[in-house]
């Protein structure tokens, strides 16, 4: 459910939001291994824009028919704007991934990079300050996220767990810690980001640097694990899918997320996820 | 989608809403014959409020054992109060019950009582009079209506379409006209309703009680379309169930709805149906 003033701007391009609107929820399809196949979509809108609802359409469209995804049922009514899409697809039965599945020594991945959307969503607020050219990249990774289904699907059988990083790399790996009762070391060098926020790192703005890198949302990416003898699987998965796909960390034994710098020294405070309450 | 202020006023009862939202999307199973068998469940709410959200729960719950429906997903966001379901079921191939299937001479038919959730609504609003113990009943009707369920189900290969009165009987029964490319012919003396309201037919309120009659929604009832020969088919159903059925009028090649008063005599405008951007 995506609330306006919420979860995007009051003046959010429509084409876009009607984009993102199902791509979070590929995203969650992805995650778990899925094939998407059908979608319900409901909205509440402020007034009956028949070209604002055009331009919605069309993107929700695009992205549902590059997935073969169906648009089945749905309803419209009076409210402030708020959309809310279902999603359904399905799985081999025993194939789905789920979050509970990491064991002590899995390596853990993250596909593509991570920290972008959240380090537009910074720079728009003017809190940091990153050039154009960045300013735009980073912005169409939070306004028109790739959700990596392929990905999810090809991980069937290969992963021992996953999600998708949409609360923030630290909440969302925390899920499958929790889940699985393990632990894990993550390293902030190895985590894939965009070279800007990598810089970011090493300046004064390092604290909110690691904030997005840590605890922002909105990447869609998928965080998952596998055994160190899927290695060279999870390689080549990658390669057939031209995605990056980056270790960045252990599964432990020992409970708790450690998160160390680039020195090799455990933080002592993490970044708080994305909080849907305050 | 259910939004506050518009489908239920601010302070409505957790419980009972918790009831309605799950019970309108039983409703639109009923219509098609299907059997419910999982609900989602999306909420945009203003607080965090555990309280509110328990008592909401219990009631959704409560109704959802009932029939045997599983909740198996959803969300939840911090917005204003918005309440989105989604209902799975199913039906046996083929059986599903459309809009489209009703013939020339097929009898109009409704499930229990009409009108009875709009009298309470213009009752609140304190613009028609009625006494307590029939306020309270009619209240019953709009903030906790029975879905047909049995009766949608026992309907399959029975009625020839079928949809629930949500919007109001003119403007539902009108869906399956336009979809079955027919007319029909309804009398207003035929149509089951509280006795309160049948009386205000016949003071100064009349034009009132025929909104209520004729375009109030929130019922949730039947209204269902089956051939002559199969009259003594829905009369065993309606006594199994012991759920009223009742004959209000007869599909017409001639296309439009022509609703009939007391003396015969064809109404010169309808009500209107409920517009959901009005």
């Amino acid at each position: 459910m995506l609330v306006e003033g919420r979860h995007f701007p009051r003046a959010a391009d429509p084409y876009r939001l009607g984009h993102k609107a199902l791509a979070v929820n590929l995203s969650d399809m992805a995650a778990v291994g899925a094939r998407p196949r059908y979608a319900l979509l409901a909205g509440a809108l402020p007034t009956g824009d028949s070209e604002w609802l055009a331009s919605f359409m069309h993107g929700f469209d695009a992205l549902a028919s590059r997935h073969g995804v169906e648009l089945i049922g749905g309803d419209t009514t009076k409210g402030p704007l708020t959309l809310c899409v279902t999603i359904i697809g399905d799985v081999p039965k025993g194939c789905a991934i789920t979050r509970s599945g990491a064991k002590p020594d899995d390596v853990v991945y993250v596909s593509g990079t991570i920290g972008e959307a959240a380090l537009a969503l910074e720079a728009n607020a003017g809190r940091v300050t990153v050039d154009e050219r960045t300013l735009r990249a980073c912005a169409e990774r939070l306004e028109v996220p790739t959700p990596r289904v392929e990905l999810g699907v090809a991980l069937r059988g290969v992963a021992s767990s996953a999600l998708d990083v949409s609360d923030g790399l630290v909440g969302d790996l925390g899920h499958i810690l929790d889940a699985s009762h393990v632990g894990a070391t993550v390293d902030v060098a190895a985590i894939p980001t965009h070279p800007a926020l990598r810089a970011l790192l090493s300046t004064p703005d390092r604290p909110r640097a690691l904030a997005c890198l840590l605890a922002g949302g909105d990447d869609y990416e998928l965080c998952f694990t596998a055994t160190p003898a899927a290695q060279a699987r999870v390689a080549e998965i990658a390669q057939s899918l031209a995605l990056p796909v980056t270790a960045i960390g252990r599964i432990t034994s020992a409970p708790g997320l450690v998160v160390r710098d680039e020195a090799g020294n455990a933080l002592s405070a993490l970044p708080h996820a994305f909080d849907h309450f305050t």
